[in-house]
């Protein structure tokens, strides 16, 4: 593409002034949204009058007067409709990882007489661990199948699919409704995992009749570093339904102080302890940066970006990388390069100003949000990442000492 | 206590001065630090900074750069001196009942043979719904005792006891060393519930011989609405003791994405997701409230608060309550009196501008916060108090629609 078709690009962009509802340092090119998302222009102001006017002045009458009470349930409502459920179908509480475990055991507990979760062999971690955690505890079997063999791998004994939407290292978007079909054709139920879709393209959960669904509020849904996470139950399943983590605030009448736990009408039964409300505010303000974008805009603009960072690498640094990202129909929001080399590559990337991540063992990965990334930044980075590949750069020795990353 | 004694008595305080670590609403008295801890005054700068200088221009590289990665480990060593354990014996994560549900598993796994867990019938709710929910699952059975029966019903089948170490609503102190040394006797484990002790009292974990403990970030430690918890494992069980809720953060290698569980060293194990960033933020805020401050004098004020309030509201309606509370030896950071209009007399009494609480069905309880509160906002409390009883003002209407308050 060439700098004026770039500029083109960008001028007829519907969602380019959305880059206003946020703060991106001056000459970063953030390719990393979809580990975490920019700060929201609102977010700081958001979080300044939930600290000092509502804790501070109003203190324990915060939890009715500043409607903190209500946070999780209003929070879930604004999830909702980027993940095509209802309002009330949907909760912020807790993390990722333990409301993966509580939708788990609900389906499992749903399925009785049936004792195999199945996951992707290749699903990010946590999601596992948990999984394994909750099959020891209730001697279920967690087994996985890989890419394009998880339909086939349903079975009259599965209780439940446990998937992720997109694939966290490759990208892979998958056939939400085929597979859940399949689930329930067999008599099992379907849980998705949105961490890597909600935000970034259409979700539609309902239309595809899933079961359960569980996500994090700091990748897309730009809530901040270790934002909550959310829950999904179809409505089908709210009057049966249980959590294994039935804390107070998930009891029907949690100031009541009864002895025995009777859980809340909906998902508010999801909910174990006192609401983050900090963490609250600053998820309900980065899902503000939603309001009025159309997700289908989003995800056209989302391929558009990603498939022109495609293009100018494989022109500018042809046979260096190995694409391991699927074509745009099965592609979410972030494209993977593979190079055994690749950890020393993001690292040098980033000290050039162009922010993406490394997954091992040799994933060069980059996310592409259209709320706030133009055209002009992902081919800035594209040729930024060719002169590196042009340079051998990235072979300067600070670039190899390995750190923890997110 | 004469307005000049009361005065003297302030004028001796060794810790009037750290009033000015908080920001109280001019006018009001607030004796509700035991549900929610006020503002720190450092906190607003410190989310400023998290939000604007580490997320807002670090981004991804905050979980380095900003230390958010060990932010669970470092406001645990925060508390750690707080509640007599080691720095490395203290994790913050997650919230109370979540913790609660950890511990009470980690322990029942270390104790295979004995499926009893004894709590207090007396217990705040959600440790009882966690701990019947863990039963359910487990296949134990969850007994519950009477104040003065804990020793006595701890059996040979007792794996846990499970205990608040200062009870919500009567504020009475348990004996730790004691009910420890006869759970250990019987072969059982105890875990303790610091949420009312921790940050009032000196508490000495391990000089007590306590097992696991856990305990909120939103009463007296002031980490804010919905703080983050903390998990305390004594350090003879780190090795043996495992999380039902294994997730990514508690593996031993986050980053390397492996397939299966490896618990971390220490207990780092009893992480499950991404830390809570901004949460934690504030906690660490409100921890540093408690530098250089002696337990010892926080305990002595605390004690000498809540005998004032008690005399004088004794004074000036007497014969009106009864007092719920323990003597002082026994009694926590926080006093209940008895009425059975006491919901409409807490809500006057608000209007009136002193906070305290309602507790289900007839408590009044009033914290005392040695931190920010001075003898004359104490006797001006229960003068207040006094003055409502006279006038009857609480029979008014709006004071008996009772809303949900924690």
């Amino acid at each position: 593409m060439s700098p004026a078709d770039v500029a083109a690009a960008d001028a007829a962009d519907p969602l380019a002034p959305l880059r206003g509802r946020f703060r991106i340092p001056s000459g970063l090119i953030y390719l990393d949204g979809n580990s975490l998302g920019a700060l929201p222009a609102a977010t700081p102001a958001a979080m300044a009058r939930v600290v000092e006017q509502e804790w501070g002045e109003q203190l324990i009458g915060g939890w009715n007067t500043a409607g903190w009470l209500t946070a999780p349930q209003r929070v879930g409502a604004l999830i909702a409709p980027l993940i095509g459920a209802d309002a009330n179908e949907v909760i912020a509480c807790d993390s990722t990882s333990i409301n993966l475990y509580k939708a788990a055991a609900a389906a499992l507990a749903l399925r009785p007489g049936r004792a195999v979760i199945l996951a992707d062999a290749d699903e990010f971690p946590t999601d596992l661990y948990m999984l394994q955690g909750l099959a020891a505890q209730t001697g279920a079997s967690l087994r996985t199948a890989r890419e394009g063999g998880f339909e086939e791998a349903i079975g009259e004994h599965t209780a439940l699919v446990a998937l992720s939407h997109v694939n966290y290292r490759s990208g892979r978007v998958r056939d939400m409704a085929a597979i859940t079909a399949k689930a329930h054709e067999k008599g099992a139920l379907a849980l998705w995992d949105l961490s890597h879709s909600a935000g970034a393209l259409p979700v539609a959960l309902n239309a595809c009749e899933a079961d359960f669904a569980i996500g994090c509020g700091y990748k897309y849904l730009n809530g901040g570093p270790g934002a909550p996470a959310y829950i999904f139950a179809a409505r089908r399943h709210h009057a049966a339904a249980e959590t294994p983590l039935p804390g107070w605030m998930g009891h029907a009448a949690p100031f009541a102080f009864e002895g025995g736990h009777r859980p809340a009408v909906g998902m508010t039964r999801f909910l174990a302890g006192t609401p983050p409300i900090l963490g609250l505010a600053a998820l309900e303000a980065g899902l503000k940066t939603f309001e009025g974008v159309d997700m289908a805009q989003v995800r056209a603009k989302s391929l558009a970006l990603a498939d022109l960072f495609l293009a100018e690498v494989q022109a500018g640094a042809p046979g260096v990388f190995d694409v391991a990202s699927a074509p745009s129909a099965d592609r979410g929001s972030q494209v993977a390069l593979r190079h055994p080399e690749g950890y020393a590559m993001v690292q040098a990337l980033i000290a050039d100003g162009v922010v993406g991540d490394f997954r091992a063992p040799d994933i060069l990965r980059f996310g592409f949000t259209p709320l706030y990334l133009s055209h002009a930044d992902v081919a800035e980075a594209a040729r930024r990442l060719c002169a590196l590949v042009a340079s051998g750069a990235w072979r300067d020795e600070r670039f190899s000492r390995r750190q923890a990353v997110t």
